[in-house]
């Protein structure tokens, strides 16, 4: 996470001459003007999940590694940060994934609910990543799971929801690349390979490693057809074309067709749904995880590496903790998502609060009174230093304002205004730097109002 | 956390006859009727902190032992979850407490930022409690941060602010006791007690463990008006005459008189801002930590045992990561506030989607069109499978509509309507249950209406 915060810190270790690093690698510092937008992105994302009907659920941040492994394959359970409990012995993991997770909830503590289940989440997941690739070892996530539907039209849905979560948060330009596991796992199974080797095989065709793939069909003395097919399948990627070859590489095979139908029958329905512009079909498509059995998708956006979500199809991962239930899902995160928008970091001051206010001690009590009203039509308020000087209130107020970034100073009780009165000196951010000691009100328009005119004006500007 | 939420469940362990837990003690699992509301009452804690300038900051789940260590007492050390960092063979432990980390973040890493700093987070803190304590070993906060500010008025800003924060949030009943820390570690200090014995009184005395605090007193051998002194502060508790009673305890001690009128100061400040009624003077307040360092307060709210939150002043905690800075803050445990509040939990089923769509598959695009509409309105809209029975297709939607909880269903496609008609059928939750089988449309009236009707009826719905 963290997209442009801090880059973490580091200092000499105590009593050595080494550079010891002061935030655990790969781990989220997102400081306040990031967090804002962070924030907000989450918010929309979730907004958009709960009008589609999505719950929110919160799930414990650590599990028992023996409750959570049947749902996590040996090399996820590898890069999870584990530790052991001390009041059990048992060992406690981070979660390194929230589907898993949902699914031991679903199976074991909702069991009464009505089926299909719509739970959407917002969390962290933890894992050991390769040094090289940055800050990600706490990654924020927001998903959705849509729980005991089989139907082609449950995986339409997930797929539109995700797109239409993407369009809500203005991400400009994005594929989602369509795929269904099952085609190219029974293209292997029926190659006769060994079932290591198939393992292998996924593995080299998730990252599109022909070279590695070629390898393994020799080893496995797999040739003609079989051979053929294997290497095509990950270059089969595209429109609605993809679909006719990938029939032609099945030729009578059931267990190949039936996969490629239902593919046709979701893309069928996403493009129905007006989504033709941004998929892509693709037969080599893979999820990192290995619970996925039917059709899977990834989100790619211009600019990032990486994909920016994803998601798919696991009918028998919830069984593994007791109850069948065929199940689709997806999770964008939200650092890269977050990076994908490139949201606007212009270099101008921006305002943090809307009005600083100051008083001499004694008013105290009409300060809180009037942030209190200006907070109430929604504006951002910060209380001055309470017993402003003096000499020069305005000005000190209006330098306390440019400190903290407020967009106008109130000074309340300044000499010469009455008591339904105070002095409002807006724009002071855009005021120019002055030297120090140089009479900064006299290039700000200092204004004296009522406490109405004040707070009519701060409900117009929060309705604008 | 996890107030109503579902109990942790238990199996018994694979191959043995053993119950062992599904979910570690003391964690969250908070299921989506109660996530809503925890998440509905951090988002209006956090919206008050921002209007009053407070900036959300988001920091890491877990930290370097080493880094973090000079912001945490050992007996914290001791209860927090550690682990080994595999890459670099350091101790990492889950976040214990939030101020610690926010010390450790603004000492190295926001050090240009103009002072005062506002910093709000919403975070999870991690402990190992003792069993009887229930659910929390990860507790969800809300808290705030007013660093670089050591006048009495940032002390009564942040009283203020989180007073407002629980007004805002409704919590009905509720005290804010308010001390300094200084007045009764100084009268320790003035007895002449061993560092260690001033610790154990310390604990004593915030225990309000009187017996305790005599044997200590005893062992010491403190007699006199020093003995008289620490056995009577921890009951000097009530309203202004604490002040008067604890400045006769204090006698001419400038050391006692110091912190008495300091806490003075930020009283005289809170009652002007019209804190008076929620407010309680205690010269026996202690926080948990001790890392504070003058005036402290904790709020007590009716039906929760223990605090739902407090804070105090901690002028010399950011120092011990490198950079003296004055310093003030508070946090709100949501779980206990949460409890606190008592929410109303009708045991009405109530509706968590506004509507349900229903079609033949052939109208799908139909049924997306129409759900977006909806959704711009701000509905919650489910969509229902789609290709819905020929047979009785309103009844099915009726069924699915009360089945997922939506107050209303909509068939796209019924027979009979037209291509701009629906039929809808409201308030299917309201109707009675129904024999299988029997035709549950009869007890509800059906509506064919124009698609355009139906989205000024829901924009309508969401105004009100």
């Amino acid at each position: 996470m963290a997209p442009p915060a801090a880059p973490s810190p580091v200092v000499p270790a105590a009593g050595s001459r080494q550079v010891r690093s002061l935030v655990p690698q790969g781990m989220a510092t997102i400081l306040p003007h990031t967090a804002r937008r962070v924030r907000r992105l989450e918010e929309a994302l979730l907004s958009q999940l709960d009008r589609w009907g999505y719950e929110e659920i919160i799930l414990p941040t650590f599990e028992y590694l023996d409750v959570l492994a049947p749902g996590l394959e040996p090399a996820v359970i590898e890069q999870c940060f584990q530790f052991v409990d001390r009041t059990t012995g048992r060992i406690l993991l981070l979660r390194p994934d929230a589907t898993a997770q949902i699914a031991r909830t679903v199976a074991m503590g909702l069991t009464g609910s009505m089926l299909p289940l719509r739970l959407s989440y917002r969390t962290a997941v933890f894992r050991y990543e390769p040094e090289h690739a940055g800050r990600d070892r706490e990654i924020f996530q927001v998903g959705a799971e849509l729980i005991g539907a089989q139907d082609a039209g449950s995986d339409s849905e997930i797929i539109t929801l995700m797109v239409q979560c993407l369009r809500q948060v203005g991400l400009p330009a994005f594929k989602v690349s369509l795929g269904h596991v099952g085609f190219f796992k029974n293209l292997l199974a029926r190659s006769g390979m060994s079932a290591d080797a198939q393992k292998r095989a996924e593995h080299a065709a998730a990252r599109r490693d022909l070279p590695r793939l070629e390898e393994i069909i020799a080893l496995e003395r797999v040739s003609g057809a079989a051979a053929r097919g294997i290497l095509a399948a990950p270059a089969l990627c595209g429109g609605d074309q993809v679909l006719e070859e990938g029939r032609r590489l099945a030729g009578k095979s059931a267990s190949l067709r039936e996969p490629l139908n239902r593919l046709a029958t979701v893309y069928d329905l996403l493009v129905s749904a007006g989504l033709k512009d941004v998929l892509l079909l693709d037969l080599g498509e893979f999820r990192g995880f290995e619970y996925y059995d039917g059709v899977v998708f990834d989100v790619f956006a211009e600019g990032v590496g990486s994909e920016v979500g994803g998601g798919g199809r696991y009918d028998h991962l919830i069984g593994r903790f007791g109850r069948e239930l065929p199940s689709t899902g997806f999770a964008l995160d939200v650092d890269r998502l977050f990076r994908a928008m490139a949201l606007p970091g212009d270099g101008t001051i921006h305002a943090r609060a809307d009005y600083l206010l100051s008083a001499p001690s004694r008013l105290v009590h009409r300060v809180v009174e009037l942030a209190a009203r200006l907070r109430e039509s929604g504006c951002r308020v910060i209380q001055g230093k309470m017993g402003h000087p003096r000499v020069r209130p305005v000005q000190a107020a209006i330098e306390e304002a440019r400190n903290q970034r407020a967009a106008a100073a109130v000074i309340v009780g300044a000499p010469g205004t009455r008591k339904d009165e105070v002095v409002v000196v807006e724009n002071v951010l855009a005021a120019p730097p002055m030297p120090p000691g140089s009479p900064i009100e006299r290039s700000l328009s200092l204004k004296r109002v009522t406490l109405d005119w004040l707070i009519s004006r701060a409900r117009e500007r929060q309705q604008a």
